[in-house]
């Protein structure tokens, strides 16, 4: 090979990418899971007898190409929010159907640069810019999913991060007036729990001229979604997965509502057969049982709130208001103070006693903050009995 | 929403694109299906036994994320292949793989255009281009995997497209020569299943100053790959898929080898759980039977060649020589015509008989051909009954 490293021939913003960070998935067994807002109860019986019958006894039925267009889950998916098919776009993981988007909506810096080498050394954060801007492409507020950023930079997209104020209130003004051609809205959000009523989102979608995004992930955990303003407003696309409600992170199955002609453009540069026939199974029997999901629902969201309620009132930490499935708590050791080093010290103690939650230390929004996924009851306790035991460590 | 249709937020390339056409997915039952090159034979064994195992009675291990890297399967791939886990990055497909490709080396064609209005109704062909030149982005032959102009179109960069004549033999120099970041070359070729050995490959990689990608789809139908070559050609890439060799199609698992950096650029724009849990345990068992797959692709081997024999010398139809599993035939009627309208009237009459090839009229070099996949050896008498009672009609 002449002398054309590699490095110089991969374009220049993806030479310098960092790669998304996922919560730690933990190979030996024995770790209470609190960390990755995964489901703690298993999916529906239904799941497991689907995906039988689907391998059969030979797995013959795998040799064959799965259905291209998720078809029968797409009729499914429409059929559980009163839509049509054409408003349904299933994807590899909600991730997928984000990743879509992104190339859809967001321009390239490179091709909104003047001609000419490009520069050298260039910062990541050189694309990010706060607030409204003409050239941005892509806007998100901060804290919420840190994925977006992620898929921006692979886009060589320019963000424009609307940051929250410790009150975690959504600034409806900022984000009808950003330039950006797609907005990405976590709600309820991640990692703090607090959603966004329909009447905020309404308010936004009413003057904003680019395409909202409002991620619903954890929305069956809350009391309201965005669906019903699908109809009225074209610029609405809704993003769910299986993931967290449907405990079935493990099949990677996620789908995106809007109108017939946003899905059109998705399915121009989704892949052909981007999700695979086990998962299609899954998917196709877990939204059948309806039953089974609402009970576990119910359930998870009764923990939540039994622990959300142990954090702030008897514990007397800050805690948001969460309508997901985890609780983004403050912790405070026995002199009352609360800040990074605490959480880090809190974090660090559970890992310890094999617990594991999440910390994201690199922001003052998050730091002095824990995300605690809403495990069993079980599994609450063992967090609880670990945090009083940190409490009573001479260091806390 | 304000005066903002939804076409002019999409990014102008987006809004012209054609999505890739898969083969036909009949889902009812009774066709003959020999248009997709999927294997006729079921998975091995342990394909079943461990999605058996992985599901459990409940399916609960699908609550949770997969590994995010794969990697015990990365692990098997490289020991299969006598290398290491840096030496490898699994995808949700080969296309994925292919995808990724696309988006670490294709720059796109807004970036080097002069600022200003993007042309209206600008046609999706004008991003093609023949030979050599300098603003091309990615290559490949034509024909070969449909699929590349189409990541080439999504990425909205620019294709150098080198055309095979009539006896396929591979333009070493025109490759070399190219401009293009990438090149991707199919190996055995689709549609025509011709090989090119190692000797080419190498030729091709001591003058080219860009990336090339072996898309080794079919190479276990081959007597050559080109994993050989890794060690001493940095800017090689192999792609692989357990779609057709492995049988397994319906779970969408490819991969790709290539030097340690290589793979962690694909690792930093891939999706960080690409690969679901169920397709994971299910490649991982069977790359562990080397056995089965053994026998399996002797046995479709000898099918293929019993078959390629039989259009060649029995029907005297002019057949290219086959390594992969299909075959790429030019029918020819009573009267020894042959050409694109002949082809059509075999496709159409197979049709009306349930058997299902696949037919690419639109080029010279395709269009008085016909794909067929090998099947099994039953499968192969019905598609010969057929066209013998093809020849037997009186339009034939």
């Amino acid at each position: 090979m002449p002398s054309t490293p590699l490095m110089q021939l991969a374009l220049p913003h993806v030479a310098v990418l960092h790669a998304y960070t996922p919560g730690l998935q933990p190979t030996e067994p024995g770790w209470v899971k609190l960390n990755t807002n995964e489901c703690p109860y298993p999916p529906s019986p239904r799941v497991a007898e689907a995906l039988r019958e689907e391998i059969g006894a030979d797995g013959a039925s795998l040799r064959l190409y799965p259905n291209p267009k998720s078809s029968p889950l797409r009729a499914a998916v429409a059929k559980l929010h009163g839509l049509t098919e054409e408003n349904v776009c299933i994807g590899n993981g909600s991730d997928d159907i984000l990743n879509l988007l992104v190339r859809i909506f967001c321009d390239t810096v490179r091709s909104s640069r003047p001609l000419g080498p490009a520069p050298t050394n260039r910062a990541v954060d050189a694309n990010f810019i706060t607030g409204q801007e003409t050239r941005a492409t892509a806007g998100f507020m901060f804290p919420s999913y840190s994925l977006y950023p992620v898929l921006v930079g692979i886009q060589d997209g320019r963000s424009a991060v609307i940051e929250f104020d410790r009150t975690m209130r959504l600034p409806l003004d900022r984000i009808a007036a950003s330039a950006a051609q797609v907005f990405f809205l976590t709600s309820p959000n991640a990692p703090t729990g607090v959603a966004f009523p329909n009447a905020d989102l309404e308010s936004i979608l009413k003057s904003f001229r680019g395409v909202l995004v409002v991620d619903e992930a954890y929305v069956l955990f809350a009391q309201e979604n965005a669906v019903p303003l699908l109809a009225r407003y074209p610029n609405l696309v809704i993003v769910r997965t299986l993931s967290k409600a449907y405990a079935l992170a493990g099949i990677r199955v996620g789908y995106a509502l809007a109108q017939p002609e946003l899905i059109g453009l998705l399915d121009c540069v989704r892949d052909s057969y981007n999700v695979n026939r086990l998962s299609q199974s899954a998917a196709l029997a877990a939204l059948g049982d309806a039953d089974y999901y609402d009970a576990m629902l119910a359930k998870v969201k009764a923990t939540r709130d039994t622990s959300l309620a142990q954090f702030a009132e008897k514990r007397g930490w800050f805690t948001y208001p969460s309508q997901a499935n985890f609780i983004f708590t403050e912790p405070k050791n026995t002199r009352g103070e609360s800040g990074p080093a605490v959480a880090r010290a809190a974090y660090d103690f559970l890992c310890t006693r094999k617990v594991l939650v999440r910390h994201f230390p690199s922001h003052a929004l998050t730091a002095s903050f824990l995300r605690i996924t809403v495990g069993t009851d079980g599994e609450m306790s063992a967090l609880n009995e670990s945090l009083d035991a940190w409490l009573k460590t001479p260091l806390a």
